[in-house]
């Protein structure tokens, strides 16, 4: 069996963070499946087959795509940003482990990409410059309380925290419930930034403070970056501050 | 004054994760900086100024640049990875807070790219499927009685956690170190992957446990991902392991 599924990151917004490797994989791919909006992203081909899916159907995706590559196709999942954060990687091993054991002989290649966070951070400056953590504040895979648990150990400790899935419709109160947990152990004047669509024409990108955040600034295209107590502010005049976490923690020697 | 830096991620390796944002910046620079087997992974280009410096030159490098930029120049500070990442972009900041206030008029952008984590974690499977941390492993610019504190924490509440800048001729000890800590909290078959100089022609991946973890296994150009409790390596007949993080903590509804 010569089966291959590549996994493959577009990075967030438009082609711009494209790498060469995720180019090719596309290119080389017999058929691509992947979240509507994120084929769209990638042109089409002749011959190419498309298999658009929605957005909760992570599980139906993979096992679809591991079915076509296990005929002896070359198929690509494509997925926004980095397939490894909080995408279609982890869906795509899981398939395999409780799938027929001929998936376990298939070709697999993930195709690194651009992860959210990298790409607002850039936008405001150098946030993730010092030690941070990327945490989801979906409770549709975990309980609540450990998010809590999970936010109060991450500020406790000085991690910048990078927050994924920060709100939906069907996750309303969350995203409010964590920035009061936050205002428990950071200062009010901690930045934070709000990144929406970072890379496509409505990007929208928002820093403020913590005493400030509001969770209506988010939607389900939002990432969000909360600092540490480190993380600071550079007014500019005429343009937006610069928000940077040093590298070096106060009163440690260089 | 018109001036322009950018600061570039190439991301690991050779040139199959460089993004087409980060292509197109290199070649509008008049002038790159960077540490010098950075600068030798992008092609010169004629009438381009190259300005190599070395490894633990960053405030340097960034002022340098920053100077450059000041005269009315576009220029371009290359990084590994993602320079928002333990990398250049936090010094460019730095050097902007500390400097003349001409400095905050430039055009400053960074330019994300894909780091070493992520790459890492595409060659094992999917071990940053679930909520993880990046850490420094570095005492040379913050106490290593904090870096003991972020360990904890993190593997207290299940971060998987990538470890940068784990060992060095200076600082030999501190991988054993981190090791012994996380033995402390996590269990020993938890899956641990070294990869080392991975994209670059003497690229090595090694799957092991926190039991057999051996920091002998590192280097300097080496990144290292320690899974959580949750993490899961799924064996594979004549392959290596695929190890992921399951996006659901079990016991949780999906």
């Amino acid at each position: 069996m010569s089966g291959r599924l590549a996994v493959v990151g577009l990075g967030p917004g438009d082609a711009r963070w494209l790498t060469r490797e995720a180019e090719a994989a596309i290119a080389a791919a017999a058929a691509l499946y992947g979240y509507g909006p994120y084929l769209d992203r990638v042109p089409s081909r002749p011959g190419q087959a498309r298999h658009p899916s929605d957005n909760r159907e992570e599980a139906a995706r993979a096992a679809a795509a591991l079915r076509h590559a296990a005929e002896g196709a070359s198929v690509a999942v494509v997925s926004g940003g980095d397939p490894g954060v909080f995408a279609m990687a982890a869906a795509v091993c899981a398939e395999i482990e409780a799938g027929p054991q001929a998936w376990r002989t298939l070709d697999v290649v993930i195709v690194p990409g651009v992860t959210a966070m990298l790409a607002v951070a850039a936008r405001a400056g150098a946030p993730l410059g010092h030690d941070f953590c990327a945490l989801s504040l979906s409770d549709n895979l975990k309980p609540w309380e450990l998010i809590e648990r999970r936010l109060d150990a991450a500020a406790g400790v000085g991690f910048v925290i990078a927050l994924y899935n920060p709100i939906s419709r069907a996750r309303p109160w969350q995203l409010g419930a964590a920035f009061e947990r936050l205002r428990q152990r950071l200062p009010a004047s901690t930045p934070v930034m709000f990144g929406r669509a970072v890379g496509r024409p409505d990007e929208n990108v928002v820093v403020t403070t913590l005493e400030g955040a509001d969770p209506a600034t988010a939607d389900m295209a939002t990432l969000i970056i909360v600092g540490s107590s480190e993380t600071r502010a550079i007014a500019r005049p005429g343009r937006a501050p610069l928000v940077y976490t040093p590298r070096a923690v106060q009163g440690a020697s260089a």
